[in-house]
């Protein structure tokens, strides 16, 4: 938890300073002081982020915002569609595979997988679903290689083998369960409780410092 | 995004901490140099977020886990059930609702609102869904303090302004909006596709990795 001076975490800041970018419809520049004050950062981290990837703004200018979009675009693998299989096509699966802001930001998901004989051949959400037997041969086909997990917890890491093995390089298991894989591989876990135990500590906090606030 | 020393932050681990402790079945007891292993943290670390909340374990014998994982809860308040107000009850919003994770965890989505006439009135995976203008009324009345954003990104605001003024004080926003809220309320924007964005620049690097390791 402790913050790596790697380029992965300058990666993941980089999607952040993207997010800002796109925000701003009406300026032309941004100094890397303002651009770090959205971040809640400094403007040294975000030179030192910036030069990490290579030669970016003008000194005293800052930065074109048309014009650092489009580099960090680059630079994270955006200027093109990313191609995305999904494994478990129910409720969350579903949702996900209509999810507008995936499109929008040139992820699609474009084949699902489910053993439920009810969805094996149709189309759900614009999606072709098929059986999980299928995968490699239709992973490889079509070279995809970012994976999705919807599957109940105990065929989560079924599901990752499958992928893998298949090609996927990256996945997002929004599954339950542990999942592991290989280092080859960049598995990433969405997990909702952990983002709701941490707004428990704070709601509990907030309130003790009201009482003593009261108290005072 | 540098390593903010705020207790905030400690219980961001914390919730990590819990989530390994929970794992471990067999083992009755565990050093603060093994749970860092787990963590990729050191013990160090591991000592100071315990400490910062209080005495655990014992020098040399390392932490009874069963003890661990029920202080560690109470600090982070789940030690008891917390309940919830969805707004949005659509695809995704219905996944949430059913989703078994948040159950188990202690969280308990209670409500659900939603403008469409034909879910108004109903139960929804077992959650009775009003018309958002009972906000205020039913929230009070409950005495929920969490809510869940999953409308449309046009939406979102909206929602997020209805749940405040209705007493809620943490907020998980899953619309691809940004929203914005007084900073007595804690609001964490859940964005799926941060996390794509991260994934791809991991499938390319490794790539170019490999590219560079067969031209060596």
């Amino acid at each position: 938890m402790t913050e790596k001076k790697s380029p992965e975490n300058a990666a993941i800041r980089l999607s952040f300073y993207l997010r800002c970018l796109r925000k701003m419809k009406k300026e032309k520049s941004i100094s890397s002081e303002r651009l770090a004050q959205f971040m809640g950062t400094s403007g040294v981290r975000v030179r030192k982020d910036l030069s990490y990837f290579g030669q970016f703004g003008t000194r005293g200018k800052g930065y074109m915002i048309g014009e650092l979009q489009e580099q960090i675009s680059k630079i994270l693998g955006l200027d093109r569609v990313w191609t995305i299989a999904l494994v478990g096509v129910g409720k969350l699966g579903t949702a996900l595979m209509g999810y507008p802001g995936f499109r929008k930001s040139g992820f699609h998901i474009k084949v699902g997988f489910d053993v439920k004989p009810s969805k094996i051949g149709r189309k759900i959400a614009s999606v072709p679903v098929y059986h999980p037997y299928r995968m490699p041969t239709i992973i490889r086909a079509q070279k995809i290689r970012m994976g999705m997990i919807t599957v109940p917890a105990e065929a989560a890491q079924e599901s990752a083998d499958l992928l893998i093995i298949s090609g996927i390089r990256a996945i997002l298991n929004f599954s339950p369960a542990v999942v592991v894989a290989p280092s080859y591989v960049k598995l990433t876990h969405v997990d909702f409780t952990t983002q709701l135990e941490i707004m428990t500590y704070f709601i509990i906090n907030r309130t003790k410092e009201k009482t003593q606030t009261k108290l005072l």
